[in-house]
């Protein structure tokens, strides 16, 4: 997985830590082979090698095991890639969501579906999202230091327009996989930020 | 519905296409109304008031029904809004798609949701929004022709970015619904575009 999608998480040492870390591998490999319908508590805790009721009395249910998933991807170390300049930096973080989305296993894409039959996975990956995009304008603030951007540039609306494109194309559109496309849209939202777009009112 | 979302598609008249409306309009508020795990040829016969046999014959199944609902949509005569300016005709467009995925009943939102179901309504969505982009080239020719754009823009790039961050805010990170963004987005590609960011190698 690209650490700008979700199951990449640390997971330290500890039986409790042991037994997470087998649960929610479990779940992802499981929604990842056989679907959302496929997944269950039992099932879960059948693949996991872990007793049912542990499953029950930490996770709850199929929500709870897929809002796991995506808060263990999202406290672990990642930071956006330092290249020198923003549309390098741009370019790096659109190469790890197209590394992600197009990842095998389709961890991340079947976590986006199943973002639409779980309420709390859904608000689970949009705070991953949140997190990420957070963790993300420190490439704005280096960008704005080096007079890349003008004074006052919105992070978030850059990185929105920098990645949305991948989104889009990738896992709405469906259209095939263009290496070309993370350079692409870096490069278009870098121009746009230049221009002003994301600064002023 | 707003006819950059699927399923305002125009129904001449005639038995068949009098069939073909109420099934489809049984199809959507069903999708709408109890979700896709509802959705069964025989429920949608029965809520049409139409023999299920009619139903099987035409439409097949799930897949057949949802793909016909989207190819009605796209067969229309929509055209993207002239307003004079490329920002203008842009923020019309994104403006079509708010009133779109906000709509209630949320039929668009629903169909989005049933593509990462249905790999037959997958490709009928996908078909439905090329069409559109397609119809929207004239956006960016007209734009060229009034010395908007650089020569060789390429609308397709365009309109991607100034539409992904709509769908992207609203369908995948479902922030509340900004009557700023459709605009801000355009006003970003727009500028992006006139960087020449769509047009060279």
């Amino acid at each position: 997985m690209s650490s700008t999608s979700p199951a990449s998480g640390s997971r330290p040492g500890g039986r409790s830590a042991r037994v997470r870390a087998q649960v929610l591998e479990a779940t992802g490999a499981q929604l990842v082979e056989h679907g959302y319908d496929s997944l269950t508590v039992d099932v879960v805790a059948e693949r996991a090698g872990v007793h049912r009721t542990t499953v029950y009395r930490r996770w709850q249910d199929v929500g709870g095991l897929l809002a796991d998933l995506l808060d263990a991807a999202a406290d672990d170390s990642w930071e956006p890639a330092d290249t020198g300049t923003l549309e390098g930096d741009l370019t790096a973080l659109n190469e790890e969501i197209l590394a992600g989305v197009t990842a095998d296993p389709p961890l991340t894409t079947a976590l986006i579906a199943a973002s639409f039959r779980s309420a709390q996975a859904a608000r689970a990956l949009r705070a991953f999202w949140e997190d990420r995009y957070a963790r993300c304008a420190a490439v704005a603030v280096r960008a704005e230091a080096r007079g890349e951007l003008p004074p006052g540039t919105r992070a978030r609306d850059l990185l929105v327009a920098a990645t949305a494109p991948m989104y889009h194309e990738l896992v709405l559109l469906g259209t095939a996989p263009d290496p070309h496309l993370p350079a692409a849209a870096a490069r278009a939202a870098a121009l746009a930020a230049r221009a002003g777009a994301f600064s002023g009112p």
